[in-house]
């Protein structure tokens, strides 16, 4: 048994515990507190499994957009959450990703780094099915809980529909019916008065 | 486009939100606060790609274990958590559960109501590899963050090492390399004092 390589990928599981205290901008449905990377990871996970047929192609590999998603944010344990609307903090936001990746990646063996670094910068690009499919979710969950949560999280920060258009508009590229759902829903949020035309 | 059935679905999506204030006994490496089973399903998720190769049988399906780990803690949104070590609260946990079970998984369209019932029955079972692979690392995981926690979860709960084997022992049935290291690790805890003989 090659306990060297098995300690290496323990340590890595044992750091990114850390993903646990990385808080967004996003407010939970129950308690208003926000909410963190992990929950929000596990909740695309399984949003990937649960609305598969929404992809913009039906013959997806879905386990490597779980993969994708389960890993999505790690960069943000040194990085820090970048604020959706906050144009300032997204210019450096690449640089300081790719040095977290580079340190976090890194402390799994050589072979796993590889994949887990492959898996994030797909993600990033999103060039593949897989990887437009996992940025609409991506989008799609703050979005949903925003619209149950009666837009305080909106409010908080003055965002207004033609932001929330943009900013969510490649929802389309990887799911586009889900997108087509999402305009509904903020033309409904107008009308209810809880985001500003 | 059908939005009765796309209406089901982001509605359980919605609901199981709350997954994310059901707290556990196990405390987060860096500030001591209680892990939530939401944090918890993306942890064991992850732990299940990464340590595939550590799995009971080389050819197991990766994505069922992960559907399974990312679902196996909803129930817990009725039931509530039941601490691993209160014999107590084990009497009327399977029937808490399955009542729970009823509740959240027929939010879904019928179709993905049966399959989330199928996934769940099958990890609870733990009859299959896939099963027995997801359960080993539900266990394996709140070791580790006691092992790396200086064990406060064991010492709270007045824990002792042959609680934690006989609890744990079927991580082996899953993962018989990651149960010799648990083995390896508990002894070392004993050793080091954060774990009572």
């Amino acid at each position: 048994m090659d306990f060297e390589r098995l300690g290496q990928q323990i340590g890595f599981i044992v750091e990114i515990d850390k993903l646990k205290q990385i808080f967004r901008q996003t407010l939970l449905l129950a308690d208003r507190r926000q909410e963190n990377d992990a929950e929000h990871s596990w909740h695309l996970s399984l949003m990937a499994v649960l609305l598969a047929e929404h992809a913009v192609e039906t013959d997806i590999d879905i386990l490597r957009v779980v993969k994708m998603l389960l890993v999505h944010d790690l960069v943000e344990i040194d990085a820090g959450d970048t604020f959706a609307y906050d144009a300032e903090a997204h210019k450096d936001k690449e640089e300081r990703e790719i040095k977290a990746a580079e340190r976090i990646f890194n402390l799994l063996p050589p072979d796993q780094a590889r994949t887990v670094r492959g898996l994030w910068n797909e993600f990033e690009a999103r060039q593949t099915s897989e990887a437009r499919y996992a940025a609409a979710l991506d989008r799609l969950q703050p979005v949903l809980l925003n619209l149950h949560g009666g837009g305080d999280d909106w409010r908080l920060h003055g965002i207004t529909k033609s932001q929330v258009i943009a900013y969510n508009q490649h929802i389309e590229e990887g799911a586009p019916s889900l997108w087509k759902y999402v305009r509904k829903c903020v033309d409904e949020a107008v009308e209810r008065g809880i985001l500003e035309e």
